[in-house]
């Protein structure tokens, strides 16, 4: 399929289905899939942060780009995860997600040495130089510790093969300098990470979210997103509140660091989606937890069902 | 003159005029104090990070704190800023504040000591127990090192004397949040600090902004602030570029930490306002950076002047 | 007394003992002050950050440093800490530790403005030029958010009043640096603040320490100090095992950001020689957790006396 | 061979030489090895921050551990970095360096996702349970934005397969904390990373270091831990001027994030040793900037020999 431009809408960062043993639960991965394209979805992006792309082996991270493309088979779009420290190590996923037959592929900063902006732009056009699908930039400061800045965003969509970005910073005021300083790049990308803005940036130009709670409940952020784009305030407020809703209920439970994926995984898991496994160094809630966790999801879950 | 509750629109964090010796200029205080009621502003808030109330000495804010209730006499709410790492000085500030007129008072952190959660709590609750005048919480993590966390803000909240928070760490994530976990407070303001995020939040029902720029130009803001309220896209759109213009002309210049003070002090000058001194340890444009920062001002200026 | 060029040895950081009023207990200081001074410290430094000078009012720091200089009488050198956001009112303080009689003045970076090295520098040479007193800097990031970096310091040294560094950043590369790239200005000051840091310090030729443990200890920390500069390894291993039990007894209980003052004064009231209380926003440790500090001091307080 | 317990000495980082195509310089490689043997170091560590192993494919670091191996031949241990986000990858590495000959490996936390020091410890006991040779920890929180702390480390050193650390924080009182609380485990390895700080904690009981400058100037870095060895202090003097000319001359030029490793490769260049390639996101000097950094070189070389 081709590839709208901009891309708009929600595209959900995909969990990645594990067995207990790590590997890659094939069985899981088509239900999510099947899951998100009912929900409406206007694409996929897997190998991000909530796909936990980095602790995932490159057999996996294969396996997952070609079953993807695969069972996808172009009813929605497929980004794919490239982020890498190493240069080559990107390429060879960018090519392998070509002759599998993704639509594009998105980078966020390589994430171990401390470089600059400077440096970090020759790295996103070589990149975008070298591969062959369209790049979206993806930026992460909370785990790549370096912030594609403003300027530099605005130089990289000047090149052909850079399509977008998505900012995961929750920064507010990052976002609408790229949205003012990019007005005329009609054609480029601008989509938020956390799905807790989107409705507020697409009523001001923005283009949708990568939202993670798409994942569970794929419609609530579809409709949302598409009272956005109506304007429809009633709407925006009614889902917004549940949107909230998900967000405080789920991603913060038990107030660790990575709450928020554990509470995807383990709420995937309640809604028979997928098995709950991590990969290292994450690991999911203790059973005392989960007891806890399970009430917080079926009040959580009631009130999605209200509105979806 | 009571207070709104919520505190609704456009209340500019007002520049401290001062002499070449750091001395009040209290002629200008009176001059941007008349030119921001003029521009419909809805009250005003002094000794706050763009008032360098940080630099600023202790005979400053006093004559600061009286010399503007004086001047406005009512016409708009006062809200006078008490942040200091003192206890003790907070107090006198809130006195003097309370006997001058003022509507209410400003506090963020205490920002030497590393503390956590609970004694924020603790400080802010003791704060609100012994000050005069109700109390507006002030997030801005980027200068005080710790953040007022999103439970923290909401078991705050039910303080009968904290009435609201001006929240400046830009972080939409957690705007979002507030929004939704105090929406039953009908009576809470929560305003952004920074102006390029307001319309986005009016929209979703955040209570206006702590805008800097409209010591500049106060009537944009205002204008930009009642488009929100009013669901008008079409002024929206036209006032929020404008909006980002001033941004990215005036607040980036030099490329430095200190580039808003010193833009938006030296626009000041450029308007006739003020003189365009700083506080120690900010300083004003080189005499060469001035002749390139005129050009940017007039451009942003004249695209100001086109739309109010 | 004239100040020794450089100052070596043990220069305590002094807890100010408060009254539960948060006034000073006048008793206490000089009960402390002898206290250090029999336990034979070179110097003492007051409205440090173990001082807890950013929670003081001016009232009670410009009486501690009248109370200090008078006690003290020349038998050994006061430093008074003039740290400060406000440039006027860092030159008041000095103005009055010149007056009260103390030999040097010692400020950190202004903390609330985020600020570049050029500002910096700007500022400590307008400082220096200012006051009436010798000037020490004081690097202490974690506290200031700027650290005063290498190339700064040495620039800042050669002006005829800085003489001197205290570095608390605990970074062992930078006082390294510092040692090689000011191995020519004898008579400049480099001592380190944490005195875990300064056995080996003063073995590679930093000059001591203002080490907060002398409050409790001082002869512990001399003793440390004269076997360092004698290079007696045997006396080193004994000591620095009892400094290290210090710090992980005293300093660290509760896990907290200000598990260190907490401790520190909670330690005095132990000895005797003050009352705990702390100035807001800190406050000391509750009674359960009285109880079992308690035993924690009476194991390090038992190892203390077997050395000294 | 068998390893020391504990490792002490000088282990250099190795650079990893690379050809302008980003493929493993095998003749340079081996030039590299011999030439650090014929310092007199006491092992040699591949794969590390220094070793830019983030930015090589894996092809790159399976041929350098094999050849590595290979080509030591025993003489020294060889140690190998399987820091990595995929736990499988690290296996990988660790498997490949048992089967090749390693003595030990070295693991940095994963540095993607952010986590606690619980889910650390899980980590550290897993890897150290399933790998085939004793493991070192390697504290680089600058890079991996978590750091091993204290506590962690104190338990860690427990596991029977958790044999030393490599701590290249920088942070002195770490680093002395960890030196008095396994003062008992007289097996365990503690050794820093940064050299400027190696003279000062081998007094104090540390093991050594490993040394970046010891890619270029191996019997410097040998030298200076031997007087430090035997507490020749008039040697140590002598000595550690000198490390901390090459650092202050040949780290910091251009004063960017990553003058440390241009600074290493330009003078491995400069040596004969390897080409000066660095691996993406790094590059070298501009032509411009290679003139002036010659200079340098050949200062701090001319000093180098005069003590070597």
């Amino acid at each position: 399929m081709s590839l709208p431009s901009p891309l708009r809408g929600i595209i959900p960062p995909l969990i990645t289905p594990l067995n207990s043993d790590s590997s890659l639960d094939v069985k899981s991965l088509e239900r999510m899939l099947s899951h998100i394209m009912e929900g409406g979805v206007h694409g996929v992006f897997i190998l991000g942060t909530t796909g936990e792309s980095s602790g995932l082996s490159y057999a996996v991270k294969n396996q997952l780009i070609e079953q993807t493309c695969k069972f996808v088979a172009g009813r929605i779009p497929v980004l794919v995860g490239i982020t890498d420290c190493s240069f080559q190590e990107s390429l060879n996923l960018a090519n392998l997600a070509k002759s599998s037959g993704a639509e594009a592929v998105v980078a966020a900063p390589p994430f171990y040495m401390n470089i600059g902006q400077e440096e970090l732009s020759i790295y996103f056009k070589r990149l975008a130089d070298e591969i062959p699908l369209p790049l979206f930039l993806y930026n992460m400061p909370s785990h790549t510790k370096i912030a594609i800045e403003h300027d530099t965003v605005v130089q990289l969509a000047k090149h052909s093969n850079i399509i977008g970005l998505k900012d995961s910073s929750g920064n507010g005021v990052y976002f609408q300098s790229l949205l003012n300083s990019l007005a005329s790049e009609v054609d480029f990308t601008l989509t938020v990470g956390p799905e807790e803005m989107m409705a507020e940036t697409v009523l001001m130009g923005g283009h949708g979210a990568v939202a993670g709670g798409a994942n569970l409940f794929p419609s609530l952020y579809v409709k949302l997103y598409e009272a956005a784009v109506n304007r429809d305030f009633q709407k925006i407020q009614t889902l917004q509140k549940v949107v909230m809703e998900v967000s405080s209920g789920l991603y913060g439970f038990g107030n660790c660091k990575s709450s928020y994926l554990r509470g995807v995984k383990a709420t995937c898991a309640f809604l028979g989606l997928s098995q709950g496994y991590l990969a290292s160094p994450l690991y999911g809630f203790s059973d005392s937890e989960m007891v806890v966790f399970r009430k917080k999801f079926d009040q959580v879950h009631a009130l999605v069902l209200s509105v979806t």
